[in-house]
């Protein structure tokens, strides 16, 4: 057990590594030859370029301005002065709901610290019951919980009131995040321009027709049933093989790139390559030459491939996008159901293009319930049982094998000390690098569930997750052992004796969940704002790929904020604080820290670096608030089972009270809020559509739509980037002018002035 | 513990009771003056009419054809002869559905039965373990049960394989069901004639406006966002006082008669009534003066507070019958979201008039979310804790409170005989009271949750009797001791030992039970088909109130189907053959025999005597489906806790499939037909539409609409009399014709030649 001054070293060690990373993000940001990795939303925004400007070489790639690097703390500010409506048009809604995550975690633990250090921390020094029991297992720290208060004492009556007075909070807050998030989310709607998803429905089970293509079925069921609203619609192709042909080349070429560099400025040899595995066995022949061959080769597979998908009626998926004359015959059609099978003619509100996952649209509904089921059997089995397999992974990878399979690490092996550090660090590696993984495995199995958004597999992944950290992570620390040996000792335990268990090791554990906030989270947000791996990563794409000034567009990877790991790690803080609360008030100030610092690097983020790939509306805020929900009761649980080993009988029954409202609290927001963030309400679309018919009466909307919804191998313009910005540079000569003007759209850049003060 | 032949003598007893009261049907029904009671369906088709044939007096009261006698037993064959079709048009979908849960418990327990005493009766029988047990609490049917089987036997992995067998059946037979009940409901549907509930949808919540009334914000409102669909709307009166004073004079109306017949058949003496409660109480007045005068001055007050309703713009709830144009548009207005915010405008396709729930259009909605939490925790007092009030009423009850109270029943019971009689009876009366009030309560709990409709009425109180029979009378009776007691226990045990504690007196109770089906089962269906209570209403209603044919006819109580107390009596059937099939095998038949004479008897009473009050379109039943779900995840875990305790471990684990696997049975139903029965498919509307146009293209709709939603007491036709009838009254000269031409309509009776063979 820690005392309270180590915490206290931990802490500065913690503060120092933070501040360590803090000033070399400062210094390396102000290097113009790192401005892309620090700045690249400006770059793809068109407002940045490169340096073109004159003065000596040095200044293009290093900065030696002085009195910039006195001023290193001013991106904090500048990350603060952007107001919300500009965040909102220049980030997207998505990116300016998620900091405020962050900020409903200040919202919430402030005024509950306050409360807590000035009721709680007094009853609980005063208990004195500690002072008499001179243990090691109790610390200083323990001294300020609820261990200190003497069993059975009238005392409990002040946590359990303090409970009342959290949770009241906590809901309080909720519900007007809730209520301003709706507000946000239908402003947002309402104010966006045109986008062809706003008329178009995604249309999925499509019933097989003998005499019909599916694009007449389409067509003519839509006809006869929304005879005044339907417009046009676009069929799906299996384009899957195609796409992976197209990126297999568009690897290739990077690989050319890279040797005919090397070649170019080490003319005497020729580049060799092996033709197996990462080119790592197989035969060795003359790189540049392989993959020009191999690329040709490419090309006229994929010429043929997208010959076959677009002859073939068979390449055409059973689904379809399916556009309106107006939003309102949209928001209807995704609304209703169309016929009397609920299996066939599923319709839903087409996410917006760039965001639809192309594999997944072609899944029939009973595949779907079988998907479903077994995921849901998968993911149990992942939770409770993921030690399972590592264990004996980690049985077989020692350093004999090692050496079998890669024999030319052996001599590195042998060495000595080597040899020593890796025993000592190989049983952890295979847990490293499942945890690590586990993600892209969430994630993969979201898909198999068949979600067709990205956005929905994010949410859907996100909830796995949290699964995951709250019984491997939170339940995992309190109770020691596997996940499988606790559900086994839980299953056979009274349903009340579960909180008691928990809720009695919960105090004892608190200096253990300092130490984790301060390690996980402070340095782990301070190495998210330097943004190690994608500087390295730029460095080398730039050093080896980057011919033109297109290529090093490409070569910058802004990242999006990756919400299926990062929220249900926010949900964990949010969790520990909610429990922590009223048991060991001290740890709140650390969870406060956390939200604040995470708010201020994460708002410089999305305002500098980082590009989502989507854009949903934040519609992940339902999500959000249950899980926050859910950390709610599990601290009110854990405090009723506490309280109850502690002999406060008289208080422990109001308690019950508490989940019931809360309960009722999730199911009344539910009721209030959440059709905002699923439905379409009609009243919205038709003032749209009137606004619309009003001001451009000669709308060519078919036209408009035409080619929104083609599968994007099937564009010719570049897949990775937003539609936004592929229209500028569709039209190069007014962008700038265009962009400036615009008020309602995310491109529009009043923010800049202030990130651009402390630049050459 | 029953031996065989205490069941053999209880079935006997049992099966004779059954066949007396079926003998006292007979005899019964083929009196003349029962007809009204036995056959008033047939009235209120207007096929029947009271004997005026010619003939001896005596023959309109008194059937003296001895061969009619004879064939007693004809209404049997009578019952099943009438085909589904023309069942639903008779009777409406909702009966021929409910009848169908019978004919599911037939066909799941058959098979099953045939299976079970194929394979686990040899093979219990075989096990021999109370052979050697020479224990008094151990009878011959539990030789016949699980509990021969020694524990650890290998035997145990028949059960396994049979309770796989009977979950596949039964999950297999309840998709079927599912199916045919969804194909029925939808050809319902699609057949019907034009009603009005077709066109309109129930907007509530219309929030307030300052400048407008609430008609003309509702007609503004859907004419900007519905433009070319809505058609007209019906304003709501708060006329709940209004009907309160309607039936009030109806009530002093019967009064008034019933003194008139007395004092016209004895004109000597003028009838007196009190003034008081009941007549009970109060000064004693001439009974005919005073109910003319109290008729008169309700009839001002009546006329006084109809034009107050109609004349006072606060009486207009802010909710609205919306009518529109087509089917299309109302299912498109039905389904959609209208506002942003998601508590106004809420739109609901409109119950059938006759359906309306009047009283509870006008509630807001935060006070709903409110009134369902409290009923939510009201409904968990009431299941788990009702024993605790009625325990102290007991204690109250006593004999000198009674003479307190009721001082004139003082002689009746110092008694000698009476007074022990009285006092041994004395303590169950108050649970007796309870459970024949209890109904009534979750009716009214129903209500104030506020729904709008009868039917959901119905089905919400089924759901809330259903959780009460399965704790209370299920559990109740497998674990002694009062349900809140249960509870304590059941909190205080690990998860895994309730199913254990629960599986284990599970074969012990198998006898109970069996008398259990005999007894409620049997001799209640038997009692159904009597009507002891509606007979001597209408022959004392018939004495006393009877004037004219029309009196006769309101005087006639056909009663109908009550859903809420009779479906979830049904599931603990299903439950207790589900649980039983793989334990005691032998409790199978009196189930069968159950349903076999329950669909035989409610066949008849749904073709002879129930006149339903609404017709919801079969719209219960996926809770049917989902109760029967639970009834079988009940019965698996119960099987699972059962042979964990028999040593059986080889084969427990296998058990847990099978609940994960009915869970998602339950899921994939859900999403394949739960929607046939809440949504309303646009394709179905269309076609609807499209004939009608094709059909009836000068139809003033309009017209037609315009009184189908006022409040049944501005309406000057009779109240309590569907309006399918109405109809014809309105058409007294083309009635008859008009019906027998009609097929689709419920009112044609190819039928009726069957039924009437018997009659003179």
């Amino acid at each position: 057990m820690a005392s309270v001054s180590d915490i206290s070293v931990s802490a500065a060690i913690n503060l120092l590594s933070a501040l360590a990373f803090l000033m070399a993000f400062a210094f390396l940001r102000l290097q113009p030859f790192n401005d892309r990795v620090y700045f690249p939303k400006w770059y793809l925004k068109g407002i940045r370029a490169s340096p073109r400007s004159s003065g000596p070489l040095v200044k293009k790639f290093v900065n030696l301005d002085v009195r910039m690097y006195l001023k290193f703390w001013t991106w904090m500010p500048a990350a603060l002065r952007m107001p919300q409506p500009e965040l909102i048009n220049h980030a997207g809604l998505d990116s300016a709901v998620y900091i405020r995550i962050y900020l409903l975690g200040l919202k919430i633990f402030v005024p509950i610290a306050i409360l807590a250090f000035a009721v709680l921390i007094p009853v609980n020094f005063t208990g004195r019951t500690l002072d008499h029991i001179k243990d090691l297992t109790f610390s200083d720290v323990d001294k300020l919980s609820i261990s200190n208060v003497p069993a059975g004492s009238e005392r409990f009556w002040a946590h359990l009131i303090m409970a009342y007075a959290f949770t009241f909070w906590t809901c309080y807050a909720l519900y007007n995040e809730y209520k301003i998030v709706m507000a946000m989310r239908l402003q947002f709607l309402a104010s966006e321009e045109r986008r062809p998803d706003q008329f178009t429905v995604l249309v999925r089970n499509v019933p097989p027709d003998p005499d019909e293509s599916v694009s007449e079925h389409v067509e003519h069921f839509f006809c006869v049933n929304h005879p005044d609203h339907y417009l046009s619609h676009q069929v799906v192709y299996n384009a899957n093989k195609l796409a992976k042909l197209v990126d297999q080349k568009k690897s290739y070429q990077n690989w050319h790139t890279y040797y005919q560099t090397k070649y170019e400025r080490n003319p005497k040899k020729r580049p060799t390559t092996k033709t197996g595995f990462w080119g790592l066995w197989g035969k060795t022949v003359d790189a540049i030459d392989y993959y020009t061959a191999e690329i040709e080769k490419l090309s006229e597979e994929e010429i043929a491939e997208r010959e076959k998908v677009i002859s073939d009626p068979k390449s055409i998926v059973p689904a379809a996008f399916v556009s309106f004359k107006s939003r309102w015959g949209a928001a209807v059609c995704a609304q209703t159901q169309q016929s009397s099978n609920p299996t066939i003619w599923l319709t839903e509100w087409a996410p917006e293009p760039r965001d639809v996952y192309w594999d997944n649209l072609a899944i029939p509904f009973v595949s779907l319930a079988i998907r479903r089921l077994l995921m849901a059997v998968a993911l149990f089995f992942l939770t409770f049982f993921f030690m399972i397999p590592i264990a004996f992974v980690q049985s077989l990878a020692n350093l004999e094998g090692i050496e079998k399979v890669l024999p030319f690490l052996k001599p590195l092996i042998e060495a000595k000390g080597v040899k020593s550090v890796i025993q000592g660090f190989l049983p952890g590696i295979a847990l490293k690098i499942f945890l690590i993984v586990l993600p892209m495995i969430l994630m993969a199995m979201s898909k198999i569930e068949g979600f067709t958004s990205l956005s929905s597999l994010d949410r859907t992944a996100a909830r796995k997750y949290h699964i995951f950290v709250l019984v491997n992570v939170f339940f995992g620390s309190i109770v020691a052992g596997a996940a499988f040996e606790q559900l086994k000792k839980f299953l056979n335990q009274a349903p009340t004796e579960i909180p008691k268990t928990i809720g009695v090791t919960i105090p004892m554990k608190a200096t253990f969940f300092i130490t984790y906030i301060m390690v996980d989270g402070w340095a782990g947000i301070a190495a998210e704002i330097l943004r190690l791996v994608p500087l390295i990563m730029f460095h080398i794409k730039n050093t080896f790929l980057v011919k033109t000034e297109q290529d090093r567009d490409q070569a910058m990877d802004p990242g999006s904020i990756t919400f299926a790991v990062s929220e249900p790690r926010i949900q964990l803080y949010f969790l520990l604080g909610l429990v922590y609360s009223t048991i060991t008030p001290i740890l709140l100030p650390f969870i406060i820290i956390f939200f604040a610092f995470a708010y201020l690097v994460f708002r410089h983020q999305i305002i500098n670096v980082y590009d989502q790939k989507y854009e949903s509306g934040a519609a992940f805020w339902p999500d959000v608030h249950l899980r926050i929900i859910i950390g709610l009761i599990i601290s009110q649980l854990l405090l009723m089972g506490l309280l109850s080993t502690k002999d406060a009988a008289n208080s422990t029954p109001f308690l019950i009270v508490l989940p019931v409202l809360t309960v009722w609290f999730h199911y009344f927001c539910k009721g209030r809020f959440e059709s905002a963030f699923v439905k379409f309400p009609l009243q919205d679309a038709m003032v749209k559509d009137t606004l619309e018919k009003a001001t451009e009466p000669n709308l060519n909307l078919k036209a408009y739509l035409q080619d929104a919804y083609v599968h994007p191998v099937f564009k010719c313009v570049e897949l990775d980037r937003p539609r936004a910005v592929d229209d500028e540079e569709n039209n190069p000569l007014v962008a700038t002018k265009r962009t400036s003007q615009r008020t309602s759209q995310r491109d529009s850049l009043p923010g800049s002035d202030g990130i651009s003060e402390s630049r050459v």
